[in-house]
Formats: C-alpha cells, sequence, structure tokens
C-alpha cells in the first residue's frame, strides 16, 4: 500500500515525459506546454489509489490513470477557450499564447492522445473501462454546457447548481477511483461505492472551495478572497442566500450585484452571513463528507485498505484555512 | 456485393437516427442539427466496401463506419469555427446558430460519441480499429493545423500542400477503407493496398476539386467558379504556378493577389493557363488516380470483388464537368 503523496510523486515523475511527436511543433508544442507546468494530479493518481484498494497497482492502472490526467488537461485547454481566460496557475493559457484554433487543435488531439493510452489497455477490462471513460467524458462536457447556459439565466436552483457541479467536476473524480477498482477486480458493488464515496467526496471539496473563496483566509488560502461575489458568480452561497433571504434582504442583494460598489465584497458577506449562509455552507460540506465516507465504510475490503483514501478525503476537506 | 449507392441508402437509413440523448438540450440539438443535414456519408460507405471485398458484412462494420462519420462531423463543427465559416451546405454552421462555446462542446462530444460506436465492436480487432482510428484522428488535427499554419506562410512547397492534403482529407478515406477490410479479416498485405488505393484516391479527388474551382463549367460544377481564387487560397494550381512562372509571370500574379481587381479571376486564369496548370493539374489528378488504381489490382482478391471499389472511383473522378 502506498500513501497519497508517494502516489503523487510515482505518477508525477512517470507523467512528466513527452506525451507528442515533434512534429508537426505547431500543434504538439502548445500541448507539451501545457502539461509540463505540473499539478497535483489528483485524478490519476486516485485512479492508482481505487486499483490499490483492491490489488497491487496492475500496470494498465498508469496507462489509464495517464489517459485521465490527458482527459482532464484536454477540458481545461477547452474551457480557457470558452472562459477567455488569460491566465491559469499564473501561467498564459494555451489559446492566449498560441491563438483560438491552435488551443481547440491542441485540445482535440489531446482527447485523442487518452484514447490511445486507453488501447494500451490489455486484457479483459477493455470495454468495461473505455465505456466509463466515455460516459465520463460526456458528463463533463454536459457539465460544462450547463455551467454556459446557467450563467445566461436569471435564476438557477440550488438543485440544478448541484448537478452541474456534480458532472463538471465530480464525476471524473469518481470514475478515476473506479476505474482503478475494476482494473484491481473490484465486485459491481464495491465499484459502486467508490464511484459515489468520489462523486460526494468532490461536493464537498466544491462547497468547501466557494465557501472559502469567500469566507477564506488569504494569507492561508493563497490567494486573495471575494472572487467569485465580485463576478457575481453562481456559487453553493449566492444561490443559497438567494433561496433563503427575505424580500427585501433578496433586493438589496440583486441591487448590489448589478451596480457593483466599491465594497460589493464587504456589503455581500455581510448579507450572507445575516442569512447564515456561512454556517449552512459548512453543514452541506460536512454533509457531503459525511455521505463520502459512509460509502467508504461499504467497500467490503479490510478497513487497511481504505487509510489511504480516508487520509486523501481529510487532505482534501479538512484543511484549515 | 452490394453497389456503391446500394451501401449509401442502406448506411443513410441505418445512420439516420438520433444519436445523443435528450438531455441537456443545449448541448445535444446541436449536434443533432448538424447531423440532420444527411450527406453521401462516403467515409463511412468506403468502410462497409473495404470490409465486403473480403467477407460479408461484418455487424461490427456498421459501428465502425458509424463512428467514422461522427468523428468526420465532429471535425468539420470544429473546422467551421475556425474558418468561422457562417455556412455549409446553404446551413447556418453550428457556432452561428448556437454560438462557438456550445460547438466546441458540441464536437468534444461527437468525437466522445464515436468512441462509444467503437467501442461496440466484439472480438479480435478491437485493439488494432482503435488503434488505426486514433493514429488517423491525430493525422487529421495534424493536417488541419498545417493548413492553418501555411495560410500565414508566404510561399510553400508543393509537396508540403500535398503532405497538408493528404493528412486533412485523404488519411480518413484511406483509414476508413483499412478498417473494413480489417473487419473482413484482411492480411497485411492487402490492409496495406487497401489504404493506399483511398489514400491516392483522395488526392486525386483533391487535385480535381481544385481544378473545378477554377476550370469546371460552373453550370455542371454546381456552384460558382473561381472562389479559391478570388480568396487567395493555396491550392494545387497556384502553388504549381508560383513554382514553374517566369520572374515577370509572378510578379503581375502576386500583384493580382495582392490588389484584387475586378477581373482577377480573368487574371489569374490567364496566367494559370500560359503556364498550363490545367493540363498539368490534369495530368497529376491522372497519376494518383493510377497509383490508386494500381494498388486496386495488387489486391490479392478475385477481380469480380473490386468492382464496387473501381465505380466509386470512377464515380468520384471521372466526372465530365
Amino acid at each position: 500500500m502506498h500513501t497519497f503523496k508517494e502516489l503523487v510523486t510515482d505518477f508525477g515523475e512517470r507523467f512528466g515525459v513527452r506525451h507528442f511527436p515533434q512534429s508537426p511543433a505547431s500543434l504538439y508544442e502548445p500541448g507539451e506546454y501545457f502539461l509540463s507546468w505540473g499539478g497535483k494530479r489528483i485524478r490519476p493518481v486516485m485512479c492508482l489509489m481505487g486499483n490499490e484498494m483492491f490489488d497491487s497497482i496492475h500496470p494498465d492502472s498508469y496507462h489509464v490513470a495517464t489517459a485521465i490526467e490527458l482527459f482532464h488537461n484536454f477540458t481545461l485547454i477547452h474551457d480557457d477557450i470558452m472562459d477567455e481566460a488569460p491566465l491559469r496557475r499564473g501561467m498564459e493559457t494555451v489559446h492566449m499564447k498560441y491563438g483560438s484554433n491552435t488551443a481547440l487543435l491542441t485540445g482535440d488531439v489531446m482527447m485523442i492522445r487518452a484514447y490511445e493510452y486507453l488501447n494500451k489497455i490489455n486484457g479483459q477490462y477493455l470495454h468495461r473501462i473505455i465505456a466509463l471513460f466515455n460516459q465520463t467524458a460526456k458528463e463533463v462536457c454536459e457539465g460544462q454546457q450547463l455551467d454556459i447556459d446557467f450563467e445566461k439565466m436569471p435564476d438557477v436552483s440550488l438543485d440544478a447548481y448541484i448537478e452541474m457541479i456534480s458532472l463538471k467536476t465530480s464525476v471524473l473524480l469518481a470514475a478515476s477511483l473506479e476505474m482503478g477498482a475494476i482494473l484491481g477486480g473490484a465486485s459491481e458493488g464495491n465499484c459502486r461505492h467508490i464511484y459515489e464515496f468520489g462523486k460526494n467526496l468532490g461536493i464537498a471539496f466544491q462547497v468547501q472551495d466557494d465557501y472559502l473563496d469567500a469566507f477564506g483566509d488569504p494569507e492561508k488560502f493563497g490567494k486573495e478572497t471575494g472572487g467569485d461575489i465580485r463576478q457575481n458568480k453562481k456559487t453553493f452561497l449566492l444561490l443559497h442566500a438567494l433561496e433563503v433571504t427575505d424580500a427585501e434582504q433578496k433586493k438589496t442583494l440583486k441591487r448590489v450585484m448589478n451596480e457593483n460598489p466599491a465594497d460589493k465584497v464587504q456589503k455581500v458577506l455581510s448579507i450572507f452571513k445575516a442569512c447564515n449562509v456561512d454556517e449552512w455552507a459548512m453543514q452541506l460540506k460536512e454533509k457531503y463528507l459525511a455521505t463520502a465516507l459512509k460509502h467508504l465504510d461499504d467497500i467490503a475490503v479490510m478497513s487497511v485498505r481504505k487509510k489511504p483514501l480516508e487520509e486523501l478525503a481529510l487532505f482534501l476537506i479538512q484543511r484549515d484555512y
């Protein structure tokens, strides 16, 4: 058994190679540029962890993990085009550096490359892995489209938002774990539980992310807070506030969002606090985390094999900032 | 054995179903919209023909053919975004009708759908088919990127242009045939010959396309000629003319291309004719067609099994307009 951190190092070293041919450089250098930034590689490591819960790590898991990470990076490159984002993690995005058309093709070819790694799988699980990969990939596209749709809608229900966030971010975490589990020979019941663990953990993480952007300590959070509020971004906090505030507060909230006063963040935060959005969000996060851990508990393997995923959950969620 | 036309009807009926779920409609309606336009479905039919040359049509061939057609449509949707094309075949393009972001996602999800059909293949050929599909998909992206690169370059050699055109359009025709042949149990030698037949036929077709845009009879060609010349599009004709004209003609040609006079098409055509570009193009087309037919001839099956592909070649190439 390996810890999360050991697997991050192990996978990071294996993934840190060239993934594309040299030529044509105009197509493949942008892809190498984007992949060279590194990162925690959480999704592929979750695939390895899902595998190791049931067996020693199978060589095919590295192929699947690589496919997952390439797919994730493909979505980031295309998302950045759609969001017209100039920077990601402080670096110039692919479309800013190389143009939108090349970024579009760089994403396309990165997705194809992901399927090349999937095609390296030998044996009985190939069809099942590709089916889950495809289903998840479609759901991620659905989530991104719903995100685009929601931006234009004046009112979005919290339930609809949770569905969108789940498709856009959680299902890939869930499927990463399950693909590893499949390769480890896990039963269907165990596969379902590990998937639900990942899905609920992902939603808990997103609730926390929204919370920290509003209420986090900027020094510990590592970036300025209030960004979502300034952009009127639909978050767990805003959607809940709009659902629970009284008519008067709701009017004030909408006015502040429209008028963008200098003290917008302060004003929105005080409305959030007045209707206890902060406490609600912490409870919501705990609810999803508890559901995740219940599914982890229900997986029929010895509890010592669950330790690494428990640690991962606490690493992702119980951050004190 | 079926004729090309019979297979066009057969595949058209099978393909003319819904390929995406109902929801979210904002993502999947654009895909259905684009696919509903119909078309000759040449690539998937070539897959069926490649299969039938060696055996009766295997059910898996329909899955692969569907994947090929979805992949082809994915490339068209993304190409239209890159080219900022308002119309395709007289219809509003996906990005014009639904916005670029949705068009981007519609393409992405159509490619994923293609892999869902590939994953329906049973049996021994799955790995080989997916490998050829992936390799071809990457090459199509490479061709599109080279096309973007060449547009910005003042000088492109004819050889580089042929390589680009081959990647962008011919390899998918070639691979469609070969995937069918693989499913029919064809030997490696026969697979190579049918691939080269398709690749050379594709180049011959492109030479003809460039020729007709300049020298075709508008009534028979079905659209106005001279479009490529008006847009200074790099074509077989222009690149050859730039390679063979004398210094004086070349200067005139470049001036006309820059200044866009009212009689630009006439002037460029007269330079083309002065350096025999029209005859050269006809000979080049015949050269590639002859190479294609030589490879068809070299396939080790009874000649009666080659008839449909021979007819297809003549249908695509020996058009009298």
